[in-house]
């Protein structure tokens, strides 16, 4: 069996993640058993959620253990089965983890998805059709509930899950307005993502200064907003919702690395009988086959063209994860193995 | 046609409201029109939306206008009438004012509603059988969306709002505690209203130590919460809230004074996957005759015998306001007109 080299937290960060928390370690694969299947992964998806799991806190699911391979999404090829419905060479997606190989109990349900990658590359499916997509697909269809003409807004707009976001949207008639952080950015989410407007939230020094800019933004106000970031960015757009509006609550990336962000003013939940809900979009199984269907429609047909952000080499992993939650990505950011 | 004595607000208050921004003015009370019925008021409801449109600010609602007789719910009899659906000496509730009588176009649907006073006194139709329970059914029925063996919560839990959350979230097998202030209030919650614990705020320095007694009191977490007052209150049962729990935003009073009041850590609507929301009653008349004969039911049976304050003479509503919102009062706060 091949060699494995594989990336291990072995420390828990206080604030800011560094690279003396990872080790890069090489193991043997082991030998299959039966109904396992050998994978070997050709890209590792890095995302936000991440962050959370290197803390030994309560948070929506375990944290990740100590000593052992980070959790993550993969794709890649089969090499090796001894399970019937899987055979070597084909494609597939699973969460293989920051790994060279991977041997999966194909048995177990949702551990791994056969993917065709005659209309998409394959690396899009830990990106726009993949968890990312459907992240951004049941915030949009579930929570927000858009419906066409409503303008809509996300933060982290150039990210998997915002150009995902915006999207969907536009193929809905929505008027759909991205927060960013920088003019490349900014221009890239209105010219190659096709959004209507894009908000540098750079520009501004305080909330106040980006309500403005999004009110230029958004003359009819907010429908529905998709958070991704929280903070500055979602204490501007809650003073530009209108009555009913919905914020579909997935990130709170600006939180991660200390303490507690406030909310500036819930009342306007109040005063807008607005409805804020948090979601995981693990926990919504039944919306993956619609999401993957619509997403992979959207992509394949050329129709939503989204970057990706690609750093080569698994010991790439954890600077290209210090970049992700800098922003310093461009789209999806990945790691091709 | 008789003198109508009544309160107008004259000014607008900075901070807290004071006396002179009141001014008791006596007018005769003009002739009746085709379809208007003349009110005599019994009781005069006093409530904290009110303070709120005694704003210039945007809200759900228009402010106040300056000069004219206040806002607020009435229940009285009908002393003239030229509407062939009401008669002299019917019992009625309607929106009258800070006055001693009113004309009331009764065409218009939803200005005056007859009631029976056979087995509910007529004042409860401004409490617990009135607009303050229909927003606690509400909140309960279609946003928490209570269910059996769940733990709720509620702030200013003597109130009348509170109170009458805490009678139907018992009527549906919940444990309900209530958080108010004061020994004498939790004592009331707990021994007449028949909540299963009631947590006195004031003995508590922050948000923290509060979050531990409601640990104390709620040992299986909170599922669902109804929000009178917003800040600490709000920051310390969003700590306990278990995973999707539902919290229904009904007041913010804390905030009306002054400064808006910061959500702690809005992260843990992610965390928890939460889900809250603002409402306002007045926006679901649809729910109205369902809740007020499950309410009246209870009232009518002596299973909820909510408690009332009540001020003696129109002169004395500016006063007895500015009590309510300091939590002075003790159940519903109404006005002997």
């Amino acid at each position: 069996m091949p060699q494995n080299p594989q990336i291990h937290l072995v420390s828990r960060p206080t604030g800011e993640p560094s690279a003396d928390n990872f080790k890069l370690v090489t193991l043997d694969t082991p030998a299959l058993q039966d109904k396992q299947v050998l994978v070997k992964h050709a890209f590792l998806s890095l995302d936000p959620y991440m962050r959370g799991r290197m803390n030994d806190t309560k948070s929506y699911t375990l944290p990740q253990p100590l000593n052992s391979v980070m959790i993550g999404g993969t794709v890649g090829e089969v090499v090796e089965s001894r399970h019937p419905k899987f055979a070597a060479g084909d494609k597939v997606v699973g969460m293989g983890g920051w790994q060279t190989y991977s041997v999966v109990d194909a048995d177990t349900p949702g551990m791994l998805r056969k993917v065709d990658t005659t209309h998409v590359p394959i690396s899009h499916y830990l990106g726009a059709v993949g968890m990312p997509g459907v992240t951004a697909w049941h915030g949009l269809v579930r929570i927000i509930e858009a419906k066409a003409g409503q303008t809509l807004t996300v933060s982290a707009a150039s990210g998997a899950v915002g150009s995902a976001f915006g999207a969907l949207a536009k193929a809905r008639g929505c008027r759909v307005v991205g927060i960013a952080g920088g003019q490349d950015k900014c221009a890239y989410v209105v010219k190659e993502l096709g959004f209507d407007a894009c908000i540098d939230y750079k520009e501004h020094k305080d909330y106040l200064s980006l309500s403005k800019a999004l009110k230029e933004a958004c003359p009819d106000g907010i429908d529905g907003h998709f958070e991704n970031v929280g903070g500055m960015v979602l204490d501007a757009v809650m003073l530009r919702m209108n009555q009913f509006g919905s914020i579909a609550v997935c990130g709170m990336i600006a939180g991660y690395n200390g303490q507690p962000i406030p909310m500036a003013n819930p009342s306007l939940i109040l005063v807008n009988r607005m409805k804020v809900q948090g979601f995981i979009v693990s926990e919504h199984p039944d919306d993956w086959p619609l999401a993957l269907q619509e997403l992979g429609g959207l992509v394949g047909s050329g129709q939503f063209r989204p970057r990706e952000t690609v750093a080569q080499g698994l010991a790439s992993a954890p600077e290209a994860f210090f970049g992700l939650l800098k922003g310093k990505n461009f789209g999806k950011q990945v790691v091709q193995i």
